[in-house]
């Protein structure tokens, strides 16, 4: 019961930049058939940057799916072949201008398993730096406009209670590195 | 700033059971036109629901996309124009057989606000009760196939540091109901 199913169809709609739409006939576990619609992404990592005095930096940037501007951990879709911590350590230099000295793995999810296999890699990065004249330049999206902000831990647990975080992977990210108290 | 950006032009690829694919064409806040994927959600509600000993209940079942079986919290979409707190009761009594006489909210998060405008209304759901005579009874969707268990919050918080728990929306519901300490 625990091998995934073959499908006997697979009828792709779609192809954009961001992910692929595709369609799949499969039978189900208890019989029936289902159109599957699922929408195939590279994976992302999530990065929880975190000063050297215990504070979390977060981006601010236009959502256009939401029509909102919204805080959140900075992350990134993984380039074709690119290592997770690898992307991690370059999107923390592209979006929060600093080159982590530590990054520590807190564990890999699904943020909507039922209709997209986007994995999200998560990653505590730490000892902060400035870039260098001997580092590698960051290159930001082109579409990209961002504003970065350190927060306190307890700010940020305000922020969630309050409605003022509305983005998911922050809620986890930020429970897997820092805990979240029952409020 | 804090205004939405009106599309020049809105694209529909795609019509499905459970999603709608468009592509909008807009102009950047800092310049230059953008192709915007975007896939179109009803919306769903996820549920933490708590035995009177203080478990969760999470629920197993084979996702496609990933062609795995899953530990989650129950959750499931919204329908045209259902009341997220009714629809937290409903998925309560179809996913965990159990009617709750107390429900919370605990909150609202996009899971992927880059490309999709899916939002989860996350709810406690307590004093569960078996269903009886006079309740409407349950509509299971006919293609689920879901086992239930109840956990202890020591294993669960187990299970994520382990890998066992893959599901974002389970993470993040778990600290938002019952906190999550840092590791």
């Amino acid at each position: 019961m625990d091998k995934p199913i073959i499908p006997s169809e697979i009828r792709t709609i779609y192809e954009g930049r961001i992910f692929t739409v595709q369609v799949e006939t499969i039978t189900l576990p208890k019989g029936g058939e289902l159109k599957a619609e699922i929408v195939r992404h590279p994976g992302s990592v999530v990065i929880v940057p975190v000063t050297d005095s215990g504070e979390i930096v977060l981006v601010r940037q236009y959502r256009h799916p939401l029509g909102r501007w919204v805080w959140e951990l900075p992350a990134g879709s993984l380039k074709r072949g690119e290592d997770p911590e690898q992307a991690a350590a370059r999107e923390c230099h592209e979006e929060v201008g600093k080159i982590p000295g530590r990054i520590d793995r807190l564990g890999a999810f699904f943020p909507t398993p039922g209709y997209c296999d986007e994995e999200m890699s998560i990653y505590r990065a730490s000892r902060l730096r400035d870039p260098e004249v001997a580092d590698v330049p960051a290159q930001p999206d082109a579409d990209e406009d961002i504003e970065t902000k350190a927060f306190s831990l307890e700010a940020l647990r305000q922020m969630i209670s309050t409605g003022e975080i509305i983005d998911l992977k922050t809620v986890a990210g930020l429970a897997l590195a820092e805990g979240i108290s029952r409020p």
